[in-house]
């Protein structure tokens, strides 16, 4: 029996929705030669990563093995699959494979870093491959809310993979490939030893619906709508663009694209030809001069995100064009879950416009690009894989997903980051664990989620910062009395005194009973005057805030 | 005609969820003698609100207006109604008027801050009533999600006021009052001069459902759990815990409650004769003797309130009991806006320990305790008022029941927090805008919300912050270098160098350049300072951080 082995390693996006980043390798344990699919991104919230720009998977461990790695490949032009191609390359060094309008994207990322056109490998799609080292690797098609997503079919000396990447089985998506149940049955026909399975919609229980069912209902929303319609949803879902574009021709309307990821992925979509017989758009400088019950603004910011054109048109004018009473605002999209009250705060904004706001709460103008139960079945069903490896998920997503594929009399293995499974034989087993965690891009650094940075400005943010500052002469005596800065608190308390005042009477009083062993010793001096911060300011206004105590000496 | 008016002044709840507070005053303009409705709390967030305790409707110009308030009366115990009784009363200094369960848990409020038992008058139902000032005001029964939730019928000299409180149409509610509709009638059939309508569920287009269409389910689901069973709902919701401890107990189960609110409600229930025949519950103690598949806990934290019994659950034991695998954790809930992350946490530590986790997501486990849509159209049908005044919703809920009225053929006003409302003639028109805003709870001092302290505290969070201590001699010299603390910020940036001493070298070369005029200058010097900070930093690490800077001088 040969001693080389098949591993999967999940490092990001098993155990979250979000920051996708999964290796496999094929070799002897401790040499396998690797390959890296997908470096995507989540994102930051002020619960628990303030300031920060941007998360992704900690990748420490490979760039450790860089040199064991062969290729990255992306399966698909999300953010949380590509978005951290750019942050990663230097620390990687290997080459990004893709599609044509995945590679499209991910050259943008690159070139964000200064990084050359032929860092990226544009594929074809299965039937072609690439060689990467043991691997074999094909883009196979499949359908999702972003054009060009594919499956990967990864072929090892030991057996075939196939990496679903994200995917719903639609057989007319509009843009794009449609799922084609005789392709995957074709290709799973030699034997499949795992599938590594997107698990986003696992709880659903009803089948998916296609892209296709939308058109109509939109059309119908738009002819009735008296005065101008904005609809708005993720730029990167090409399809549902031209869906709500060529609604809102049917009914009369020319069409103005908001918002720069809009026209940059409509634009990506034609240059390489995944996007075709787009409508004719007019430039918001022409839109202006169109009467508002013949324009239709198509938009950026389903999310609520604050600086986009959703949230902009919202506050005011945007691009000169603004909301008035009577206009519709149609949110053609799901609201992701922790963005709830952003996308609130825009209805209610319109709402004081007089604006109309139509969402998908009765499920007739948005579906999703993800696979739910009845379709994980369906697939496996097609593929018929040896083993069932959930990915794209949280834990109880995961969970569910090993339930279903037991259910079916498949071995499901429940892998979340870190987790390195060994695929090689019969039953999966974990053949290590590897310190899995999350890298923040703040500003321009890269920071790791547990170095106490993030952690420091939370308790800022939620307890305030007191400065105290002291001086000290030659003598180790007090020169002046300490000083007292404030920032996030209340200026006064119990006392109805300044509290500033009050805080620096009792540093005084404290640094006035002080005797030599506190004075000459810096760690204690700072331990005393802490203490005497947070005692006071509990006594005063109920909290203790954070402190830092600069102590300066003169000798 | 006479002089005098009737006025409606929404201080809080009219513009958002949570925080009621609702004035109405009779009298000549200016000199009205007036009655507060409800005194309810907000919950604050991470992105707006960080470090605050509790939040309240701005009662500025209720203070500045004492001697004309005659009570407070309060509709129901929810937080978002009667949370604010304690933090205000001293301010206010009148008496509250509320039902016998209502009462029981304001003057567990107010004995929080020290007030007798006197401070809150227990009221009986309609048909008796209270005299306050030009005012007869009555407590109408009517269902909701909490036990005695009262509609408030207000007379005046000049016509007759409906104000609903927080309601639904349940004819069987299983704890409480059910609605009445002949009651209703009857009150109304004199004429009601304007209804003061609940708005949260307007958008919802289907019939509400009773609460007693929820026990079957409940049963279904705990006979088929082959182990523990574990059910959260909000405590006040009094008969969905009934409804739990029976369906537990029909199922062959032994109840447990856990979580000091859902004692405490239970306990409130049962003292005010509200709750009758709620089964027999054994003590944590007990409860860890009884084999795990004839156990059912009842418990606190359906919004994943961090230190609630159910999030204590979901990361280890909690009163000795520990969940494991096998084990059903039921949400009898739906998760308010804002909350779902917290949930969502819950969910994936339930999933990680092998609990299955079931929610509402099939309407089978929950129904909401305000009135949807066509009940809403109902009760204007049974209470015919002459105009429906929207409240306690967002705007956009506010400009829905507007719509809704006026599509009935009744005068709707859109009154926003603040909009003191004229509601004497047959035309309701604006009489004045108050100034109405929020106050924070922080710690034990109540601040502005716009007062700039939780701004500073974001921006910390935000950017991190940077305190740079400089020492000058008599002459007005540098004493020393420049010292820096940094917190919430990277240790080092571009220049791999510690950025801490990048930026005392770029300040202590800023000392050395500066002139006279800047080192005499305290403000000066500052401005020169705080920008060397900001853009070394910014080339750095990118991000510009909030800097304090204390200039110590020896003169």
């Amino acid at each position: 029996m040969s001693n080389e082995r098949i591993i999967y390693l999940p490092l990001g996006g098993a155990g979250e929705i979000g920051m996708n980043c999964y290796v496999y390798g094929y070799g002897a344990p401790g040499e396998e030669r690797l390959i890296v699919v997908d470096l995507g991104v989540a994102f930051p919230d002020m619960d628990t990563s303030p300031g920060v720009d941007i998360i992704f998977a900690d990748i420490s461990w490979l760039e450790k093995n860089r040199d064991r790695i062969e290729a990255v490949f992306i399966t698909h032009a999300h953010e949380d699959h590509v978005g951290a191609v750019g942050h990663c390359f230097e620390r990687l060094g290997v080459k990004v494979y893709a599609r044509a309008f995945t590679a499209n994207l991910a050259r943008q990322k690159l070139a964000e870093y200064g990084y050359s056109e032929d860092t990226v490998q544009t594929c074809s799609k299965w039937p072609e491959t690439v060689t990467a080292g043991p691997f074999t690797v094909g883009f196979l098609p499949i359908s999702h809310s972003i054009p060009e997503s594919s499956a990967l079919v990864i072929d090892t000396p030991a057996g075939r993979l196939v990496h679903t990447g994200d995917f719903k089985l639609d057989h007319e998506p509009l843009v794009g490939e449609a799922f084609d149940p005789e392709l995957w049955a074709e290709v799973s026909a030699s034997g499949v030893k795992a599938m590594i399975c997107d698990s986003t919609n696992v709880f659903n229980e009803h089948e998916g619906r296609s892209e296709s069912e939308l058109g109509p209902n939109i059309e119908e929303l738009i002819s009735a709508a008296p005065q101008m319609v904005v609809a708005t949803t993720f730029a990167s879902n090409v399809a549902r663009v031209k869906t709500l574009a060529d609604a809102g021709v049917k009914a009369g309307r020319s069409i103005c694209l908001l918002g720069r990821a809009m026209r940059r992925m409509i634009e990506a979509a034609i240059e390489t030809g995944v996007l075709v017989d787009f409508p004719r758009v007019v430039s918001p400088e022409e839109a202006v001069e169109i009467p508002r019950e013949n324009l239709m603004l198509i938009v950026t910011g389903s999310q609520g995100e604050r600086r986009a054109a959703s949230a902009q048109l919202s506050r005011g004018k945007y691009n000169g064009i603004e909301l008035k009473e009577g206009d519709l605002f149609l949110f053609s999209s799901k609201t992701i879950p922790g963005n709830e009250k952003e996308v609130i705060r825009i209805m209610n904004n319109f709402s004081e416009r007089g604006v109309d706001v139509v969402d998908d709460a009765g499920g007739k103008y948005h579906v999703s690009g993800h696979a739910n139960g009845p379709d994980l079945a369906r697939l496996q069903d097609i593929v018929q894989p040896q083993i069932v490896v959930p990915m794209h998920g949280e834990h109880r997503h995961l969970r569910q997903h090993v339930k279903l594929a037991e259910q079916k009399g498949r071995t499901g293995v429940l892998a979340v980051n870190g987790m390195m499974i060994d695929l090689s034989g019969n039953v999966p087993t974990v053949a290590e664990w590897i310190e899995a965690g999350r890298t923040y891009l703040d500003g321009s650094v890269q920071i790791g989620a547990l170095d106490g940075i993030v952690r420091d400005r939370i308790r800022m943010a939620l307890n305030g910062h007191v400065l105290v500052t002291v001086i000290l002469d030659e003598d180790d005596e007090p020169l002046g009395e300490p000083w007292c800065e404030l920032r996030g608190l209340p200026e006064t308390g119990r006392s109805n005194a300044a509290l500033v005042e009050v805080l620096e009477e009792d540093l005084n009083q404290f640094m006035g009973r002080a005797g030599d062993k506190t004075l000459t010793d810096d760690d204690k001096l700072e331990e005393g005057l802490r203490r005497i911060v947070r005692n006071t300011s509990q006594n005063e206004i109920g909290k203790k805030p954070e402190v830092t105590v600069v102590i300066s000496r003169l000798s």
